[in-house]
């Protein structure tokens, strides 16, 4: 019986080496991502039952994303298997200043795509869970996903458990418009929020310091928790990060100076640490852990997290260096 | 100006390296291919004039094939370029005996696949050329391809153009049915038919012995060559393969035996070699230069052919041995 | 709760690609890879629920171990996890004909080998359970590893499951003359037992045809099952294999040429093949699938089987070709 | 037809992967790369009809630098292909500071330093060009190819193509000197200069601000344009660009900061947006996209750049960020 | 005859390509290294004859070791062989800031560590030799090798062979404790002294400034030389070092600024090059050499470095620029 | 000092991988190759003291040669380093039935094939040695290295060394008339022949069976010992070799049957073979070397072999299988 629930679409992600182009490659390195499953995985890494909701096609595409879920220990028995259908695909262009890296999606009708919403029996996947998570991309990804993303929500609420949401937009998937529809007719069953101001503001017109957008947030919506990521960027491969969570008190993380590897999943790695403190009842021991972890994951390959609690703990703790041995 | 129009779609294959899985890789190979791009491709290695008519995306996939078009020197300048389309994709798995090799397509509603037929203006695309080929492939793309197919081989019927066909079925495009209904259809305008005797027997209802069969069809069509492949499979990795065709006479080339490395497009360079030698008003030279190209494929890594007519003579006249220093 | 219980140790398997000699290469594949728990994976592909009882260290290794018995279904709970500890390497060296693949081992002091017989509760592990599964390099690892190997058998044979033997011998391990003394031991409490003719020669002074091999296994121990398994070596790349089960009835199987991609796992997929027929109550099933899934098995790169029930099916029913699509 | 016809060899670039040393490494990465080729591919990639003139043996090496070229769309009809020759090639050792990166030449007697001057016909290779382009390294080549560098120029000059040339000094190739006389010799005809006030200074003994060193080659020679680039190395890894122009008015760039994948052929990517300004009819465009471009080639893999006309624009219209998806 | 003997052991290093991590990865590059070895290295390649006493396992693994030294020209001659042995192997996973580079060691009860005292006749190995250089890390491998360290010593000091010493420490190998012990032991035969001035606070409990410490060392044990060491490292990827030598006046070199590719044996290289000063007759050559060796080192993959004379003396001499060609 | 003195050129050999067209490769794998080279490796693999004659370049490629040298205990104070000269390159495409395995060569005016003959001091070089060997591919390389091999065979005649010459032809470096004119010139200095029955018709005129051949050349030139090898070639990837050696008496080879992973430097084992049971005083000892390491040496990837002698005497033993664990 898992702890937490998420649910979303992973895809498989397909990188040219070396900062090659996509037109260019002749080879291209194979990952599974997918931002509620990276999630799952980081909080499965750090001990917590997890269980991942998705729909996947009949062949090795499809078995290859499950496979790396339960890898890393996440429950995959609540995917839905389809036949004659196909696994989204993304292609990922990495790149350095000033060249900004690039995704290219090729996951329109992907079996996730095409779910249809009665498929899913949430009150036998919520059942006995604390956490439901999801992210802003699964409505984006078809009319019928953004159908079940709010029955999930819905059932999670009626049931008391907690409902997180990470209020991220995709450009390439839909239009402001739509989102921003969605997102307003969402957020009222979100408990515990992730979002950037710079999201707060197009989609909610909040504006003003990150703390007053938190504090507007929580007056709306009456929201358990409101994080908010921060980035600088001065240059493609070095960035840092930093954040503050406004739950019962404010709380806050150092920043986190960054030479990125794979950026990806850095964001979902930050949710499962917050995540991850609010399960153990302590919201500071969640903000710190979500910095380390999404810092961490700067310096992974891949849009997973591969990451152990002694690692999270010896960055808090300040033991690190350059190299040990 | 083109002798040479070939017609079809080409894709992005992705192929496991060291006959992994697909299910286990972590790095995909990447070329491109497309049957009727690799006769293109074999033609033009031995200089002939050939343009490629196609329909790809604006994106990087879709400049990567056409780059690979180009790179042999086809002439590319007749495909159609669409917005917001995807580049069909296929994943190839190698394999050894006594496992099958096996192509997983995920190629539905390509940029080709959405073709609309009146975007083709074939009188102007054929204007000049003595050759329109394509195969069996590209009408069971869609229902659109089927009816450019048609309409490409009756304008080349009209003035005069020799239309090229080879009759190959992919059962995971369509049904026997439906490619049965469709071939009948288009074989009335076909004057070079390249074919296995089992495709005859299956669509065409024709049986006995290749010699009998050919002049069956040629009865029945009109057909001004009929091109009968064969192939031996001992092994995955072990085959041999050997041609007739039935012309003015009946031609046959030698067996060849293959260690192979990748026999992707061997049947498609098997038809530029017998079109190179139509061209060449030499049917045995078409046959013998059929059967060295599509032996010579086999050695080759990837679908579209890199051998040079030197390679081919030198084999006709059996300089070869095992190490040339 | 599983329904077969493996235990063995999994070692890192490290090969130099391309056919390069060790002293040689820059760099080296990865695997992981143990006879009992190939078995457990070809066993989680085919849908059943299996557990595998091992012991790893707690750093990197022994993680990449474990994940990798996930990733395929296998329940790793029963895992006892030390610190401290190493986890058994071994190097593959890949040859061709005349000079035979060649595997060094690295696998002292492993954190299996140090094992302690005390830490496993069989009756829990075993609870359930309908087989128990596990070979003749379980016992050769260490004098405690051999002593967990009994101490396992016998709480099987107490409550009426299935123990499961392959008597496969490592020179490289121990002496004939430890091997013998060790496995006289442990045949009483067999009830499926896996070897070769030459097994039974070296180790039960049993000569004969493989047929009178395996009655005499079955008179002296009332084995339920012997599973006599041949392999013809014309040259490194291509053998054959064979074999036959004494059950209830004499069953075997057809001839299986083979071009070798990695033949490491052929026999423990093999032993899974017959335990599915066991569980099944099949035998003949079970010899059908297991000469299937070994001849599979040495088509794929790995210790670890990657083939999935449909692609049993298709070898048996012979739909097989060189090339799907 | 071309617009711009481009002169210079093209070779093999073998570099080690992952800052491997020459001496150290197993494998070489496989470029193409000639520094006239580099600027007629970037012309090519954005629309323009470039032709390249050169001179190829007939070997797989001179068919794949060919190959390379045509990919791109750059005319590659008037390639003079030679047998018994051989290509040029260069290796290529990347590093990182303190270590400067290093090119180890074998480009000796190769088929283009072989280069006979007549066997090129200019009146017949420049007809309907609007501009000729080389650069300090085709005259560096050879005796003969100095003086048919020579011969062009004067040809374009004749019938009043434009005559691109960037100063850039080879130390491997020839003396001070030999470059200086050369030099004096050709700048007369030259009607596009690009170089460094660095290169000023040593061939031209011309001083001062970059303004006053532009002003004073324009006083000297009349040359429409007189583009000065500028690089600050603070870091092998880390560089920065700007520079300025002075034709009809001065123009000048912004500054841009460099993670740098690949820095060679950025000079190229250089001329190749200012000459696209000038064929446009708008040197700050030349600048601008110059800079642009000349900035994301060092984000690129070889020194054949891969950049599309909508990557420019965004660019110059600041929409970047670090990862768009 | 050598004129440097170096001392200790060298394992294979197995390292992830690309920031992967080790539990992640599925290929590992494989080099050799060791800190001694290291060091002969780059003694080897300034043109010195050195020797290497070490301990090798009779298999793939340990004759690669051997030949990663004899390529460089080091002698081997007087390595023991043993049968039955194993090699040491360590894991380096290499990362980005913030995160650590780590080692995993493998090496216990290797060859090496198993080495009895008496196999060695330093009478012999130390005929004509100026120099006897080992580390701190040799002592920790096992109680014999500690032994084997201290009668090293203790011959080359009665016969008047300089012996060279570095202080380091390896956290995974022993305590602070058994080292403070073993190195105030040892400090009493060192004649020139390689340190951080954190080492000399933790094992000598000497502190102040990097001057005052040298001082205070060379007062307590009448050191020839004392060289001191600085790292700062602002991040994982950028680091800066420096150096102080107090020998018979006080010496310092340069800061120098790296873009770091693998930072191992950076240490050693520096070792190599103030011992190459002393042989010269040159403290300060030495300790220029050292820094410029060091500095190089960190740009080239693999713990042994590839740098040659010139190179070493281009950066005395500032001729160095981003890119040689 | 050297029991036997190898002369000859070895050049950097680049092969794409995967059986890859070279003009198609985005990558080249690197090894060091030459024939005398090679036979000099075989014998310092086997113990035997062997220095290599030589002439290289010093630069990055000359050094990567002499290290491969080095690696495996040849001695190479002999090599001539000179200045501002190449490496020899060649580029090796490996392939399948039908197609040739081909080698394409750019070795002119390598600082080998410049040498000048009274650069060597063969007294000085020969001085100890037993053995002198060369092939028929260094006279080849140049006419001053023609003169130079013909001074080292004079000089090792006077003193008594034998010499030993391996007759082999390349087409691609001279006419069969220079090369038989050459030969007839060396013939009568050659103490130890190994030649083809095909090559003795060629460049001898003598015909009939093997052993008839042998007795003729012994008969003619008073030859100590003629070795002649035989390779059955069914297909590229399956050869058999087998060999005769006409001494004091005749000694013959069993057949081989091979699985080729690289074919080149097979007939210089077979010739390290057989001068090492010559040094033993055993002919028969060195045709069965010889056979079983030509053998091996097709199984191993590179032109330099890496077996070890317990290997080679596994093989005569008949200990082999499939797969050694």
């Amino acid at each position: 019986m898992a702890t937490v629930v998420t649910f979303g679409e992973a895809m498989v992600r397909l990188t040219p080496p070396g900062f090659q182009r996509l037109e260019q490659t002749t080879s291209l390195n194979v990952h599974a991502g997918g931002t509620e499953l990276n999630t799952a995985v980081a909080l499965a890494r750090l001990g917590i039952n997890v269980s991942w909701v998705s729909r996947l096609p009949v062949n090795p595409l499809g078995r290859m994303i499950a496979n790396k879920a339960r890898e890393h220990g996440v429950d995959v028995s609540p995917i839905i298997w389809v036949d004659d259908a196909r696994a989204g695909v993304y292609f990922l262009e990495e790149s350095t200043s000033p060249r900004p890296s690039q995704v290219v999606y090729d996951r329109k009708d992907s079996a996730f795509a095409l779910l249809q919403p009665d498929e899913y029996d949430w009150a036998e996947l919520l059942a006995g869970a604390k956490v439901f998570h999801t992210t802003g991309i699964t409505p984006a990804v078809s009319a019928n996903a953004r159908i079940a993303t709010l029955q999930a929500m819905q059932n999670a609420n009626q049931v008391g458990i907690t409902v997180s949401f990470d209020l991220n937009y995709r450009s390439r998937l839909w239009s402001l418009q739509s989102a921003r529809e969605c997102f307003l007719q969402l957020l009222p069953y979100v408990d515990i929020l992730f979002a950037s101001t710079g999201a707060l503001r197009t989609f909610c017109d909040i504006g003003g310091t990150p703390e007053q957008a938190a504090e507007e947030i929580q007056r709306r919506y009456d929201t358990k928790a409101v994080a908010l990521t921060h980035r600088e960027e001065p240059s493609i491969l070095r960035n840092s990060i930093s954040s503050i969570v406004l739950a019962d008190h404010l709380y806050s993380d150092t920043v986190h100076d960054l030479e990125i590897v794979d950026r990806l999943g850095a964001g979902d790695a930050y949710s499962a640490g917050l995540l991850y403190g609010y399960l153990n009842g302590d919201w500071q021991k969640g903000v710190s852990y979500g910095g380390v972890m999404a810092a961490l994951k700067h310096t992974m390959v891949g849009d997973i997290p591969w990451f152990n609690i002694d690692e999270i703990e010896q960055q808090l703790q300040g033991i690190v260096g350059g190299l040990q041995r």
